[in-house]
């Protein structure tokens, strides 16, 4: 972790790079550092997913409306502080991409945070070896 | 909120039109009403996804079986008699739409609640100024 | 339930068959028996669902990365030795089908159980009836 899912009505797809809006919500997650100066994520633990919902409705479907929900998932136990520094960040990042677009067309933009609360978690990876010290 | 995101078999998605499912499920949330008669959930926040799985197994595999999970996440605190209410709704209008087909084919339906935890809570919206009183 | 989800990068449609990954994840939670020897999961309830990810960032997006992210629901109240040894059956059995493709590519495998903590849960199915008792 942090996993951001992001979920939104397939009318955006033509609308927003969602490639290039991951990659930015991506960049966005890893230049976030605490008080000491650390970075907050792992690079390798850091993963972004978008996904395009072909069926939808929104509020009362009277103008063709836009939808995207955006959940990030981390690891529990970090500060309130920390919490609204990241979503803070991913919030600003997403206006700046999305503002444009919410000027010409009714669309409805939700960021949430999950910690996770799971109670089994294992990895494996080919990727976090790139990333290790010993690497 | 609400969001109402329905996971689904893809074997689904030629015999149930899914974006009709879709408006009736909003329909069906924007329909409900306290015990003072006002609307429960806010027009401009009810939004319901939906996602055909390509890839899926059920049960034993050894029929054409299909799947669908319907799950709202709504904010935190109300009490268990609306959770019940709005679940009841939502769920007779989905043994509305299906049991045509349930009746042809082995089809498993859940439908779940969850309470959203959420430790940071954002939204951004062109939607919401079409419905507030200023308006 | 237990409905496990599973959410990967699309680059990884291509290398993984991951109808059969499903199937497999599928056999392997209804192979899991208690203490008592009692199939731990119904049949009928247990549900794989894959869905790859058209838009995506992993890490600093130097590579061709991958990544999957597995998620199992399951009922409330099971012990954490029960978590840990439907978790290690999922985690061997997804090691055994992905190490080929580690050794050639960076991918990250994620494996999470959550427990369902939902304020309301409904079933309509013409699946259980195949597998209740007295079929």
């Amino acid at each position: 972790m942090p996993h951001l899912v992001i979920l939104y009505t397939a009318n955006l797809e033509s609308e927003i790079d969602m490639t290039d809006m991951c990659q930015e919500m991506c960049k966005t997650l890893l230049a976030q550092h605490d008080d000491n100066g650390e970075q907050i994520f792992p690079t390798a633990g850091t993963r972004v997913l978008a996904y395009p919902a072909p069926h939808f409705a929104v509020a009362d479907s009277q103008h063709n409306y836009g939808f995207i929900y955006l959940n990030l998932r981390m690891a529990t136990g970090r500060s309130s502080e920390l919490h609204e520094q990241v979503g803070q960040a991913l919030l600003n990042r997403v206006k700046t991409l999305f503002d444009p677009l919410l000027q010409k067309q009714h669309v409805g933009i939700t960021l949430q945070i999950d910690e996770g609360v799971e109670v089994f978690n294992a990895r494996h990876s080919s990727i976090y070896p790139l990333f290790s010290p010993a690497a």
